[in-house]
């Protein structure tokens, strides 16, 4: 029987800092399996991926729903190879004045950047733990914003759902380290060089010439290193920022 | 037209905090607004505090339902009169392996343990908001734990939920403190003297002969003089802790 | 042989918190002991304690001299009574760019906003341990700022004064809690009404008005509710800023 | 004239750690220059540098002197050349109860793991911002501790040292990082393998066939990581732990 790839499962691979997440563990070796809730949108990463000589692999998947992802995980895991790297890069930031925030949109802000770190996470952790062994490499890497450290004036709902992926990250950490699986979370605090914010945000991507922008290459770095860091010498927590980011 | 007297709104009244909380503003001549999800329960709490003199009124509302919320606080405003503090003190602590942690229970934990303090103190603060003057003292109090500064192993819903609550009150207070509302949190770190307590931590009640748990009429007190500060001097987060307790 | 009437004593009453605090603390009925460098600045406080019914003292006395703070503390347990409750309150802000800021100011902030918190701290500390027993009441305070929680561009000096106190007042607080010693902390976040504030801030302090500055009296009605809070509850950190601060 | 070599500065290199930074940076390509008090004690690492093809030369300096660190500077840049890496790795922890601590000892402390920190970085500081360009890498990298973020019993003094270590890379960072020199700081949060826990925790060091003490060398790629990082994601902040460390 044939030695199986292990996989790096990036959640949430539809944007700039997911994709660029994704080829850096294609570029270092593994089959990476991305996500999002439409297969459509995840082609052209997937292709980018093969032309450079990488593995990977789409899968149409609702991050919310608890089926979906105990079926996703098992048909990773059954017919791909063991995740020996989970990524959590969903975010759903919609500012709003907490007089108008409705529950519908506090919910689905939760949701998404929250409930589907812990889906995902758990469902991944029971294999990891189940394994777990001197030696061998197993991490759950989740991004954080400025949000995940602080509330700030039209941010409740975001901030809410940011504080308490963090408190997933922490709590599982100190559960799962000492069983061997590293998790580690990271604050990404400033704007990244996304279609998003070049559209909405014109006058801050202006920034992008003199690097006041982040990266996504440079994030993604980031979480490569996390992965790669020896066991005697583990991170939980990092922040990324442009130099020139007020904080 | 009579003056109505102003509103005293606990949110989850049913425990001991709770119930201390509403006595204490009762006793301090505030009309006393009570809610849990069964009425029953609650007859208690109210004639003792019929009984001591003080005004109280019971409300089945669950803190969970938008509508509810939304009519419950109409009611009490158009009925019994202006809101001019309320207590979110809804609690739901189910310790869990997340290995065995279920998206049903992590969901019921923040819905009970953070969206139904968004749903109250929004609903709350769009009064407050428009009726805010110079003089006319109107807060907001969260109740806090230690799991709202830290997750832990097998904590990991509990702390996502009041990690999310603290955010929420951080970002309510960031916004609606400049426009005279008064927000804070209070991070009860520590073992309360309750009958949950009693029953299911014996060797931890008994700390009680030597102050080793907290009285809820202690805490309580707490909440009170936050109301009470002048606004040129807020308290947004103080803790409380029995003095024997590690931190 | 008569008894002594306990002691509060305020390290550094030279300015509005110090005296404010003092006075609150002669109102409870303490023999209210004040010190700083220089004994004729403290007569007005002196006189006005008295003039109000209280009793008060003077000591002239510098919080960095180990030697002046054992003399003194020695002094006062033997000649006035029992130090029931220690506020220092000394600061010694003086903002200044990293590239300009010289040894010697680095220096002195620190000496002056912490080393002599440790040490009027410790002498104290020795006396209260030896005492301590339940019922018996014995309290430390100090006055933290917004620089103790954070650094920020030209506050090197200050912040580091700052946070050390606070690493102060936690250490103090997790070995003497467990030994009957009320350790807290009050991070004062917003200018104070004061002279210098006045004279060197008129535009903030134009805010008073409308409450935007922090009244001392105030503030230092915390110091006393600290002091006063049943050791079941205690609080170790609690913040005081104006209603219309940013934080 | 011939181009200078970039100096990789490390104030303290007579532990495991400084020693292992060292070295990093000497494989890195950089003239490393290490500083103690001692001159001989720093040999053998020069010579190890050395045999290994690096570069490096051992200066005697205190850092807690003005006068000498600003002519350790100065030697450096005029007689090596310019300072493009700057590590302060100067700890000092002899734990105590905050009752037995004395003046003495809670000032050296201080001084050693906190003004010479302040002392160095500052000297660096001017010459970087004076040649700070887009393109130009310059950095300076702090060694904290668990101690850095809270207090403990019998930690008051170290402590405070590393709180206020602390704040001046956080003040520093705010101040300089938009003048682009990146500040950051590194939380290393349990035993490393050194000769002192070798000696004085048996059982600790015993941990390390199963990796539950931090390797030197692990600790050093995170700092020659940091200061590797482009400009547009720098981390101001992250922790090192072992997996099986308690946090």
């Amino acid at each position: 029987m044939t030695q199986k790839t292990p996989v790096a499962l990036i959640i949430g691979a539809g944007d700039a800092t997911g994709g660029a997440i994704a080829r850096r563990f294609a570029r270092g070796g593994y089959a990476t399996c991305v996500t999002r809730r439409s297969l459509d949108k995840l082609q052209p990463l997937i292709e980018q991926i093969r032309a450079d000589g990488g593995q990977a692999h789409g899968f149409a998947s609702d991050a919310r729903k608890e089926e979906d992802v105990v079926a996703l995980i098992e048909q990773i895991e059954s017919t791909i190879g063991p995740i020996e790297v989970m990524v959590f890069n969903i975010g759903a930031n919609v500012p709003c004045s907490i007089l108008d925030e409705t529950a519908r949109k506090y919910f689905k802000i939760w949701e998404m950047a929250c409930l589907g770190g812990f889906l995902n996470a758990r469902e991944v952790a029971k294999r990891m733990v189940a394994r777990a062994e001197p030696g061998r490499r197993q991490t759950l890497l989740f991004t954080g914003a400025t949000a995940s450290l602080r509330g700030a004036a039209n941010f409740a709902a975001f901030a809410g759902a940011k504080h308490a992926l963090r408190a997933l990250a922490q709590s599982m950490a100190r559960e799962l380290g000492p069983r061997g699986i590293h998790v580690a979370h990271v604050v990404v605090d400033g704007a990244i060089d996304t279609e998003f914010i070049r559209e909405n945000f014109p006058e801050r991507y202006a920034l992008k010439d003199q690097d006041g922008i982040l990266n996504p290459e440079h994030i993604a770095e980031n979480y490569w290193l996390l992965h790669n860091q020896p066991r005697d010498a583990w991170t939980h927590e990092l922040d990324l920022r442009p130099w020139s980011e007020k904080f």
